[in-house]
């Protein structure tokens, strides 16, 4: 397997061709950034965590039916994917009220949501990743009825898988964002990541933020606290 | 029918309770407002043809098997309505991206969309009405699934009579909102008002606004494009 040449940079990944058709090598940066770019921040081994946390997230999923884009590590920072056509749609799910929703609809953090909340960005930095729902989807034509239902259905799926198997590892899934795309043969599947970058975590324990809040916030120890992350996450893996 | 004290005055209307139980009495005040109250002005006549152009967009839809809260026109500026526990979520219907929405997701005002949007705001001022979609709506408990059901099927029903409707009159239905709520044996049904305040009407061979955007934007001519409205509305009735 040979990196070719870029396909595109992204605030904290670079997508790579390779001499393999159908494939991408995903490379994680240390880079770290908030507030669409404007805070940024280069932290030791970041991009190595984030790499074997989203392997171990991609092979959990995988091996309890959810298709997904990811193949194997290539090395510390590299994973080989399918190449897909990413919608340009993030799907968060929500199961304790943090953030963007705390602040919108004056729901007070920590709040536990009675029901699991999906909610649909576009993908639009320019515009700040604006909210959207079904109906805006189909308007802008992002993507088919039959298309949505199935990322619903996956979203709501993972999200049920992921909550126990983050408790067992004393770890509340607060939210988390996931990224869909269309591969020929296989139809919809999972892409991106799954990482502290891309999810709230927090300490069932303590409560403490495992999660990028630690750098959004200024709260520091981030890369300890994605550390122990993937500590917890390689616990019973064997 | 008589009068009795108010049981909530709002920004456009004043809800009084009456002598018959289950019915309220709904003034149509000439206060327009806009940007969550912070613009505010007296329109001469605003309230009389408000309340003349709503009961004619109810008798429509009524009699097409949309139920709704109207019952009579009590005077000029006044209609009885049946109570409802209003559901303090918007509905907005759109036909042609415009306003926030075409801010939001950077449509230029004027675009039709491919698909009608159905959009929910949370009614609240304080934060400043922000967008729900509909698992936020289960999670905060506003409405159940069955009611909400019930509404969007209803909302898509009159989107689909009002287009064709106003167009017969020159008139394009760009958006509009609209409230339901309970009642106690009709379940779910329509409320509040449908007029300029709450539509955006474009005339269809010019494009002028004929709506409270001429008040927003200070235009001018606000009172005139409402009683035009009327005199449209009015035309075929007989």
């Amino acid at each position: 397997m040979e990196k070719k040449e870029v396909l595109y940079e992204g605030k904290a990944k670079i997508i790579f061709e390779t001499s393999e058709p159908g494939y991408l090598w995903v490379y994680f940066k240390d880079d770290t950034t908030a507030f669409d770019g404007l805070k940024k921040e280069l932290l030791d081994d970041k991009g190595v965590l984030n790499n074997h946390i989203s392997s171990i997230f991609f092979e959990f999923l995988g091996a309890n039916g959810i298709p997904t884009h990811y193949e194997k590590l290539l090395d510390e920072r590299s994973m080989l994917v399918k190449r897909l056509e990413i919608i340009p749609v993030e799907v968060i799910m929500r199961n304790i009220a943090a953030g963007s929703m705390s602040k919108r609809l004056g729901i007070p953090e920590g709040t536990n949501l009675k029901h699991p909340v999906m909610e649909y960005c576009l993908k639009d930095d320019a515009l700040h990743d604006p909210m959207l729902n079904i109906h805006h989807i189909y308007a802008l034509e992002l993507a088919d009825k039959e298309e949505m239902e199935n990322i619903q259905e996956q979203a709501f799926r993972i999200n049920e898988m992921l909550v126990p198997y983050l408790e067992e590892k004393g770890i509340a899934l607060v939210d988390f964002k996931l990224e869909f795309g269309r591969h020929p043969r296989e139809g919809i599947i999972l892409g991106d990541e799954i990482s502290p970058d891309s999810c709230r975590l927090w300490d069932l324990a303590s409560g403490n933020k495992m999660d990028k809040d630690r750098f959004r916030r200024d709260l520091g120890g981030v890369t300890e606290a994605y550390r122990e992350v993937l500590k917890r996450l390689k616990k019973d893996e064997s």
